[in-house]
């Protein structure tokens, strides 16, 4: 069984876990482990160079929660976190006052960066930093190029053009988004192994990430469109909005800037159905968005209702394995 | 007055707070400070990139030491240290695992990194750094250009060359050194502001630096001998041997592999009397050294014999102020 999952940071990585969880159970490999085998395509769009240090906050958040690592109570970085280091970078004026990284945390970017500039792609670094856990999923940075989404705003009148990490911690998307801009995507392409894992792949999964900065920038990739209409695996899609509201990050300040309402039928019609242009075979919405069962069917997409909610490892693998259901549902193409 | 001190890390750092002590008494600022001005010119040879970060090993033990936050008890780094990020390094295989960084002491290696990156030069960053800190002396690398002291030591019957630190560090120079090369020797040029700070300078100090890999890679540099020889200045060493061993460090090991002995009276014949093709007009030994006294007057180096141990902030003012005495005396040119 072969799993191609798109993903951005945390909903990410909570979507993985229970879905390494729930393979485990499904197709155990007699050693606490599955045969099946999943790559995670990761948004990039978040990295940025920070003091010099490549920082890949999307890959970072799942490589840290598959590997165990992660602070489950802040809900990102490193648990068992200090910021000795940050504290320095301030006294000498280098760096964003309003970014903290980590100590432990920094290691990573630090280590990152030195094998990036010995000539090692983002994704053979991904795959060397990647060798220290036990993630038991292959982690494919979305594309080996740079792009990095920037937001035009207007701060006391004047606009401005800032980093998507400036305006998501510094501004907590607070100052409306006119425009989202990735800049370095009509350089960049699809990373050739993330293609070929679409290509390959039994089942496609998008996790209930930012449908706009995180599965959005995937989507917008050279080649990966293409990849995704040539691929024979259903596509399922879990809705990153519950009620009307996302269940985490700020994904409607996003839906906005993009014109599209935070609604998960409206979600689903922005990725659209396969075969009439968009890339969605089947679409999970929570029962609380069941009313709009009948309009997203009605578009061309198959649709289950499930608890969306992942409050814990049982639901997170029951979320999993419902993906994974509405996938099989699908007919062959 | 106008001081221009010549200096390595350890030993030139614990010498410098003896200058300015007595500095504070000899020529008070009626703030607590002085009015005298005092130009470090620092050793890089010790320098290398770990881990993509520009590590400047002399430059960070002077300003540590002045800035007061050095480890007095180690004798090296920062005091209050710890090494998480260290660790996380090792755990993915980047770096020597045998040099240790303290997560203090890596936040002024990412700065200098990303300032140097950013174009600025090693000065402007050394004094962008030195911001942070109250130093009272501004610090001058020797050089904007890298030069790198390699060593060359056989390790199991093989030639290998091997960088600076890792024969002092890692084999804690006990395999013997046949040769120091110095790279990027060839490409460099002395400090255009240390040139001017010698040619304007009132004396200049020899601080008890190691002669080989410290003040010796200094006075390699094209123009720096010339700048000496040009100066209108005194200049006053003080012995870094005392009773024909070294202070601190393994000067023996070096000056053996270029093949003199270790006595304050040899390193004074290798410096050389000014006016002789040499770079000393006085040199401070030791009252154990009396008896070489003679041999090194008798190379045309004015000799004062005085307490050379740098024991605590007294002995080290002293040695400071008896430095200068030592220069004072010198007939001017």
């Amino acid at each position: 069984m072969r799993i191609t999952v798109l993903a951005g940071g945390v909903g990410g990585a909570k979507f993985l876990l229970g879905l390494r969880d729930h393979l485990a159970e499904r197709w155990p490999d007699g050693d606490g482990g599955t045969t099946a085998e999943v790559d995670v395509v990761v948004n990039t769009g978040d990295d940025m160079w920070l003091a010099g240090l490549k920082v890949c906050p999307d890959l970072d958040s799942i490589m840290y929660a598959l590997g165990g690592a992660n602070d489950t109570e802040r809900g990102w970085g490193r648990a068992d976190e200090t910021e000795r280091v940050s504290a320095e970078l301030t006294a000498y004026g280098i760096g964003w006052p309003w970014f903290t990284l980590g100590d432990l945390d920094l290691a990573t970017h630090i280590a990152r960066s030195s094998l990036l500039r010995d000539g090692l792609t983002l994704t053979e670094v991904t795959a060397r930093l990647a060798e220290r856990w036990n993630l038991g999923v292959r982690l494919l940075p979305m594309s080996d190029q740079p792009v990095e989404t920037h937001v035009e705003i207007t701060v006391d009148g004047k606009r401005r053009i800032v980093h998507f990490e400036e305006w998501w911690v510094k501004y907590r998307a607070t100052v409306p988004a006119q425009r989202f801009i990735q800049v370095g995507l009509d350089k960049a392409v699809a990373n050739p192994l993330a293609v070929r894992s679409l290509e390959r792949a039994d089942v496609i999964l998008f996790a209930p990430s930012n449908p706009v900065v995180s599965i959005g920038t995937i989507l917008e990739l050279r080649g990966m469109r293409q990849a995704l209409d040539r691929a024979g695996a259903p596509i399922a899609g879990v809705s990153p909005i519950i009620g009307g509201s996302a269940v985490r990050g700020m994904a409607d300040q996003c839906l906005t800037a993009i014109g599209v309402e935070t609604t998960a039928a409206a979600v689903a019609k922005h990725y659209g159905a396969r075969g009439r242009g968009g890339v969605l075979d089947a679409w999970l919405i929570d029962g609380i968005d069941e009313p709009s069962a009948r309009v997203i069917e009605a578009a061309g997409i198959r649709t289950s209702v499930v608890p969306l909610w992942m409050t814990d490892a049982t639901t997170s693998a029951q979320l999993a394995s419902d993906a994974l259901d509405a996938a099989f549902a699908v007919p062959r193409r």
